[in-house]
């Protein structure tokens, strides 16, 4: 028997119940509506999988205890599953397809920020050889689209893994200090360049080196106006892959120009995405407001991965898509909902039945069944007091948030009638509303008349 | 990297894409249909909120590596999770709750009878304090509905707890052996009386007791045929809890007659469900047909657990409930849609964008980005080539299954037009049809008119 002190759920999870999951669904169908293919993966997939491809957040993964049988992960992501799956599925050229489902990751939760250790993302990808940008230009209005929809002021930072490399090596930083100097510039959005220079400084970069790095991250603005900056430094231009993604950023440009989304975009070079996976573009949502921007992290982030499929030795195939973070853009929405009563715990029944009689009513118990199955038989959610005998007020009670009441009486019922009311109607006749007597065969029907006439 | 023999998903687990999820989704729908409050819980539990509630069936539990924190399991059935939120929750007093979601279990698989590692349940329960057997027939009603919605004959088998332990008394099994006895006795579906009776004598029951069990437990039949032989047995009807718990199973009868389920019941006496924590009434749902009975094992499966909530020390609250199996369902229903193409890996797309031209055919990616865009804002899903300049069939090709076309033309833009045509109408004139005219501004309203008008 488990003691009263570990009643709970394990740390960095949480249940979900009721109106919380209601206003989960309605993240997820404004996710679904960008479609695609659905893809649905195993929670937990071979250790060799996932080995490798998260770089220093490797730690942060979840492993199945040794039980005999293969090693086992739980997923930390849903774009390695793509990958994995793409790798099997050789006959896949090109796909778009979105997964919703829960990942894991054993990092210090802050529930309260929407972080947990067990959290909903939302994956939407296109894989396959395309024409230069164009996907990368469609998940970005995909981005805007689906924050459009949800109502949640966001801009979109973006930078691209050649330009900042790029970077990093003509300011003379060490090619094997890249991916270290990247994760530290990484932090500017949340510490101010002093912190990140002296964390530089530690890696054992010169000061000189580290402030020409500090002039180039610190650039941001408008795309066109940040391309002429980087085109007119000599030494950037003379850098062949920097100005690949240069080209690459102006491509991109006219596409979102095109799409009416470029105002949204913003060029940061201080972006840079901790996962190693990411070979091109990336981007970082993150919510409008001065006031509160970090309370949340980013919201949503993405980016070109060309090599992750290849990785698993059958063949490449380039890759971009974007994770919605699911659970912040929960605590978003759900701190801007007006609070409903706190327990939220009603389902969704259309119709309460109910029956009522005099000295000698006797609960009317079979009749209410009988009633209850012809209208689920029908499709309509019924519901009515399991007790043989219920009190008058115990079913109003028990009605509360019910649209409809169907009202059982003896004498009616011997008469081949029923009475059918709209409950709730919300202003003072709705009291003295008897409802209406209706035939006992024009129940169904009346029923679902007046199930669609609620609100 | 993972050698290219490791790549595939975990042993007993598989991934779900495309019509497949779509068929899923189509079982959950009609799952959800009888509603109640949605639950979700963490794929992972406290070891001890697990431990010693399934009985032998505990080694089947997949652990988490002590990688430091709390130890944990994941979850076995969402029966145990539903009990540990309700003792969390001693506010709730009463709950409908439904969850779908994946379960785990070590057993062997055996993926083409759709048992496998992971897999989805759908769980339906009431817990509360209600009059008697009321809540249980309204499960029993639910089950019936949902396979009426799903269109799969089944029947019921039921039992009761207190009804087989009286039994295994009045036959002579010593209190220490019931549990053993019941779990032999439960296997009657799938193994000859004979098998089931040298397991018991293995067991150490005598021949006398074990062939009294025997006469027991292979009687079935009708609900009132089965209480009139029960009551007509002396030794029984002596038996106070066995004769309580006729008394429930009669009230039961009269509540599934009202109802008008009670043909799809049968009393089955060697019902006997593995799990610990039945405490009454026992269900099981086979599928029709003597043929291939057994070929997916029971599809639904639940019961009475009055003392679950209790074990974790708060508060005692009385449960019913049923398990749906998704993936044995799922099985049923695939076997029997018409097999698709086998790469049925579209996405929903409702509007393909084209563009057509001469000899300098530019491709008009910009414009068809800016149409995408228009639709797409306003709620209708866009897709485009993602090549500069489209090949006419490369486009045809990629619009498949995508009911309406938007093509463009750089004369036709010019005059502020674009053509739109209905695809795939299914007969020969459709190749002759060249679609129709019409100004840029009407577009919306005219795809949002042809999209509606398609099947």
């Amino acid at each position: 028997m488990a003691a009263k002190s570990s009643l709970k759920t394990p740390k960095g999870t949480r249940d979900w119940v009721g109106g919380d999951l209601l206003l989960r669904d309605h993240i997820f169908t404004v996710l679904e509506r960008h479609g695609g293919t659905p893809l649905d993966t195993p929670v937990f997939e071979l250790g060799s999988i996932l080995s490798e491809k998260y770089g220093e957040e490797s730690r942060l993964i979840y492993n199945l205890a040794d039980q005999g049988g293969e090693a086992c992960s739980l997923r930390y992501d849903l774009t390695v599953p793509f990958a994995r799956w793409l790798s099997m599925r050789s006959d896949v050229q090109h796909i778009r397809r979105y997964q919703i489902a829960k990942v894991y990751r054993r990092d210090q939760p802050a529930v309260a920020r929407g972080r947990l250790r067990e959290f909903y993302q939302c994956d939407f990808d296109i894989a396959g050889v395309y024409d230069p940008m164009i996907p990368d230009a469609e998940i970005l209005c995909i981005i805007v689209e689906v924050f459009e929809a949800l109502e949640i002021g966001v801009g979109v930072k973006i930078n691209h893994r050649n330009i900042l490399d790029g970077l990093f090596e003509v300011a003379g930083v060490p090619a094997d200090r890249i991916r270290a100097t990247s994760s530290a510039v990484d932090k500017l959005d949340k510490a101010p360049w002093d912190e990140v220079r002296q964390e530089l400084l530690g890696k054992g970069l010169t000061e000189e080196v580290v402030d020409r790095v500090g002039g180039y991250v610190q650039r941001r603005g408008g795309m066109r106006e940040m391309f002429a900056s980087l085109g007119s430094d000599a030494e950037l231009a003379a850098k062949k892959t920097l100005m690949e993604g240069v080209a690459d950023m102006e491509l991109l440009a006219s596409y979102l120009e095109a799409m009416g989304v470029v105002d949204k975009v913003s060029f940061d070079l201080s972006l840079a995405r901790g996962l190693d996976y990411y070979t091109g573009l990336i981007y970082e949502v993150v919510v409008d407001g001065t006031n509160q921007p970090t309370q949340v992290g980013s919201i949503a982030a993405g980016g070109r991965y060309d090599d992750l499929v290849g990785m698993y030795g059958r063949r490449p195939l380039p890759c971009v898509g974007i994770s919605f973070g699911v659970d912040r853009i929960f605590t978003i929405l759900d701190a801007r909902r007006k609070k409903k009563s706190s327990s939220n715990l009603r389902g969704q029944a259309e119709v309460y039945i109910m029956a009522f009689g005099g000295k000698e009513f006797e609960g009317l118990l079979l009749e209410r069944m009988r009633v209850a199955r012809q209208l689920s038989g029908a499709g309509i959610r019924a519901e009515f007091s399991a007790k043989v005998k219920p009190k008058p007020l115990q079913q109003f009670n028990a009605s509360e948030g019910v649209p409809v009441a169907v009202m059982l009486g003896q004498d009616e019922l011997e008469a081949g009638q029923v009475r059918v009311k709209c409950l709730h109607v919300g202003d003072k006749d709705a009291a003295k509303d008897k409802g209406q007597l209706i035939p006992r065969e024009n129940l169904v029907d009346e029923v679902r008349r007046l199930v669609a006439g609620t609100p």
